[in-house]
């Protein structure tokens, strides 16, 4: 069930069987020459449309837009601060423990949202673990969950390109936002000799250190490599993973 | 061009030929028994995408969230506090500024998020009316757009619907919203009869008032009239209307 | 009854007949070559003033600061940022709604005071609205009645100025104040004769941008017109018009 | 001048004359069974005007609302959270700064400001004292002098009253404010006997604590003893010493 | 008993006797050419161990930074934004408060958190003075005494320096520090012949004025007249002082 | 050097010769009932000791609070909001960076402070990223190492405890603070059968959900493992480690 396209009535009937709900959350920011700058938030909007259809879980509007601020020298990049990601986080928790859903399971699709949700939680738990949280309701439970690091599409991506995966702008995710938007990556995708191949690797701090140790926005990957036959591929298997956590997240005591 | 779905460096490009980029802004909330919860966000996401075509222009991802905390009696209804997404609007408007762009306009279908939006301008104004802002670049210009109350759509949708039209969950946006996704809307309409017909009319509070005067979600509106082929002339409407207010806020000295 | 020239115990007594109050709320900043800089708060502390002997309701200090950074490149202008504004009607809300007060009935004498204001009391209703307010109280009725927009004073202006009433530093304003502080405004009255004599018309941004659109500050007004006696004819009206809509606001349900 | 009845280029003008500028700031709250809940507003205001005509000083307006958490318990007080005063504070002073002020003279009519109000200056100060300011101008700088506290009030209000004086309510504020609305006081004073006669002293600490304490908002004072002629004696004496006072801020190195 | 070295059993034991808590509170800035850095915060933690071994109390790890914007311009010197000092504080009064600690005891080193920590009091007693604590404990109770304002420490102090102590960076301060830390004081001692002998007096605003007008970083001492001999007998002295305040403290009604 | 006994000039001195600084960072939090309270804040500050003498680098003030609301239903933790905790190293870091250090090397006790302090460092970077940071310096470098994850560590805690040495109150960070304060070890020591002998492992959520999962604390350790000999051979390796990996972010390019 996608949240934006159901009645209020329905969502009442749905917490009467479950109350879990998914929400994507991804970023807006470079992707390298031959990547879409929406692909952190495509790739886990892709998969949840999956896992909904597999679990019958709850679908939240996706949160397209995350931590990116090392990524700001590249033109298109969007970021929030850490601490308007911790109160969008908040608040879109508070709203729906208010109506009841009690796990929040956040599929990311962008590693620098990891740290500031999970602070993100900690700044929603502490209000009960101070015990001023002015709502008689349990806590909700959180959990963020990052489609690209489960032990099968580590497999996968190992085995579709080995170290030329890297680790921003990979090949695995530009695979999929192709499969999930074949034409736009037929376009993008004809720019594709990179120099060098296989883009560095270093540590991650400010945007213009970012862009003077990646001139061309990827880390470590060759993303010339992406196909929309692999991406199906990952498609299929990040479906199955996450929505095997998913239904493991509920299940939790 | 969808920023979401090219490169950064396909943004460079279009930022030689143009300061401008339209953000469509909605809410995740209520919207009745026939209505969709994301009904404020797919319309201004629905008509963006027109006028991209009809004018070139360059479109922000979705804001899907706004300011609705009066809808939250209401089971599915996500809310922003008003101080977060000043703080949303702030970092968005910010991280597209410092690459370029000087015309921002927000392309909005939730009556909540005006005052909300207006508020933010201004803070972000704020920082370079007090000399304090710490960039060297001219002030960003932004200005809202309600899809929904343009000369030419106000007369369609009185020409359609006349006082059914009502105030929230209205004749249009659900028509609208059935366009966009007709077999979600083709789901929900069956639920089609509404008592009263039209929806009661009143101020709007806190949440439990709202839901105390408006019992089933509508104001003042009758939104069984809605049909998918009302939505195409809407939609046709609203993008010739907003793609004219676009090009005028280009030009605007 | 003016909550500054009481004592508590007169406060409390008062709470036994009446559960409302009338907070004036204005600005600091210019308005063009013969208006006050504090304009915006002598109207609205001027009528309540009126108010307040007509209905016996009990009238709260004047914030006399608003939202006001478009005007901050003409000297003498005091903004707060939005965000303060919204920190500053919480609290003053919150103070008063713990002693028991309901119905809050803000009279406004500034523009960009609107939108911020509108923001503030969705930010106070929000904590109820998700449920965490923290108080056992019912949330408190917020509303902004702006004293130059009810359709009485907007009659009477029309009848005086027509189209030189204007939208800033108008000619009923100015009336207002030079009846509030006649030998102020014969003062500056006499620096009477403006270049051009009814000032434009134009979208507000920032300051600079203000500043280059409007260069004596006013927009599209004439404000030699005003006069003393204008001023206790808009006085009149305006009093009457406010005190009928404050027992509205009182008797609504 | 009182920036409230002039222009801006009046404010032009008085700049090319000084820097300086006063800003009353008081609070709304209870002051006992005989005292005004706006006293603390009224002292400073009133004095400021009578300092006003003596130095020339601009005057800008009365700041009426202060940190008074401590006196919630009686109905009527109106209390800032002290990070909203400081945004209150920061705001004006930041405002009043980009125009070219550049001394602020905070007259204050209550205990409870004179910390929040030294950390506002300090986080004022911090964006300088960081190197981060965003401006190119020299740091404001700012005081805060009490009107009861000179050498000169202070002996008075010893010769007047003794120990009577007392903390909170006292006999010299109370005198004041009727000096400034006689009608008003000699209303209240009707109600004059007291028990006990002259109030407890004790810490202050939240709302309920304070008033368990201080049954009738009293600390330490006898205010019965106020009277009109004694409320002149200590206007001229204040305003003479904080004139003298303001003076000295002024040729300050 | 020390917070950091005892078990969370330990404190569930020591809260069967005591509901009081002593919090260290110092800052981490210049202190003159012959004072350590964190002289501020060496002092209230070297005699807090010793108030704990002659009453028992539970000390609270030092907080070691605090505000003090206006020594920034000596290297070294850090510093807490005032509202950064208020969330601390809040902090780490709502968490020991939570566990039933009723009593804090703030043994501050430093003039400049006086203010700050005062408005941190009042920010935490706010919520409940307005009734939206989120919690159904009874207020916290805090004070914060000064090591170095005591009668008895006074008199020690002129008694060994006289007018030489000054207001920073003074002889007292500095001896006391030499006793805690001999080697180190032993060490920059020998830097010991200072220009002027006594500092000079003077207002304090931001850091560069500071500077200006304090060019060694003293104000109003002699801090070569410290010794660690003298250092013994102020911290006996502070020690007995500090720890009757603490037990009057929790023995006030 | 440490910071807190050294003088300004020292400072001065030594950032002739390096940018970097070690700034310890711990918690406040129950650590079983073998462990004390303070394990996170004396482990780094131990450590830090040696660095300091092995690299000659300059040591900041501990800050001993972090993160810690999961441990919030233990007496005796003190936790800070997420949101506090980056203003406080926010403020931290602006500090020293205005002086001229450039390189920040957190020195971390608690995995709890890890994602917090990786969300304070992109709010730091996020100013100059947005090209808003309204300083002329280059953005500081940040980095968190924690003491116990280097592969140096890793491998001794394993060979020491295997399994047992688990990831709350382990039986490594048991050691290193018996060390440090030997006595208090083996006061508490005594203490030491515990049931089970290993804990259990689990999800970290809010304070209540954890102590249920964990009731004394320990989270998949048996601290009663720990010694003062093992504690020795736990800070010579860690200090051997740690001094590498900061001599290594120094040569960073």
């Amino acid at each position: 069930m996608r949240l934006q396209t159901v009645t209020w009535q329905e969502v009442e009937s749905y917490l009467e069987g479950s109350k879990g709900v998914i929400i994507p959350i991804g970023s807006t920011e470079q992707h390298g020459p031959t990547g879409f700058v929406g692909t952190d938030a495509i790739c886990p909007e892709t998969i949840a449309k999956g896992v909904m259809e597999e679990t019958g879980a709850m679908i939240a509007p996706t949160l397209s837009i995350g931590m990116a601020q090392h990524h700001m020298a590249f033109t298109g990049t969007i970021t929030f601060r850490p601490t308007t990601l911790i109160a969008v986080i908040r608040d879109v928790v508070e709203s729906l423990h208010r109506h009841g859903f009690e796990r929040f399971f956040f599929l990311n699709g962008h590693g620098g949202n990891i740290a500031t949700s999970d602070a993100a939680f900690s700044e929603i738990y502490a209000n009960f673990s101070l015990g001023v949280s002015g709502t008689d309701r349990s806590p909700p439970r959180c959990t963020m969950v990052n489609w690209f690091d489960g032990p099968d599409i580590e497999t996968l991506s190992e085995e579709l390109y080995g170290e030329a995966n890297g680790a921003h702008a990979t090949a695995a995710e530009v695979s999929l936002t192709y499969y999930a938007y074949p034409e736009d990556g037929a376009r993008i995708a004809r720019n594709s000799k990179l120099e060098p191949e296989i883009a560095p690797w270093g540590p991650i701090r400010d945007a213009d250190d970012y862009r003077r140790r990646f001139p061309d926005g990827r880390i470590g990957s060759d993303p010339t490599l992406a196909s929309v036959a692999d991406g199906k591929r990952l498609y299929d298997t990040a479906v199955s993973e996450v929505s095997r956590r998913y239904r493991d997240f509920l299940a939790e005591d």
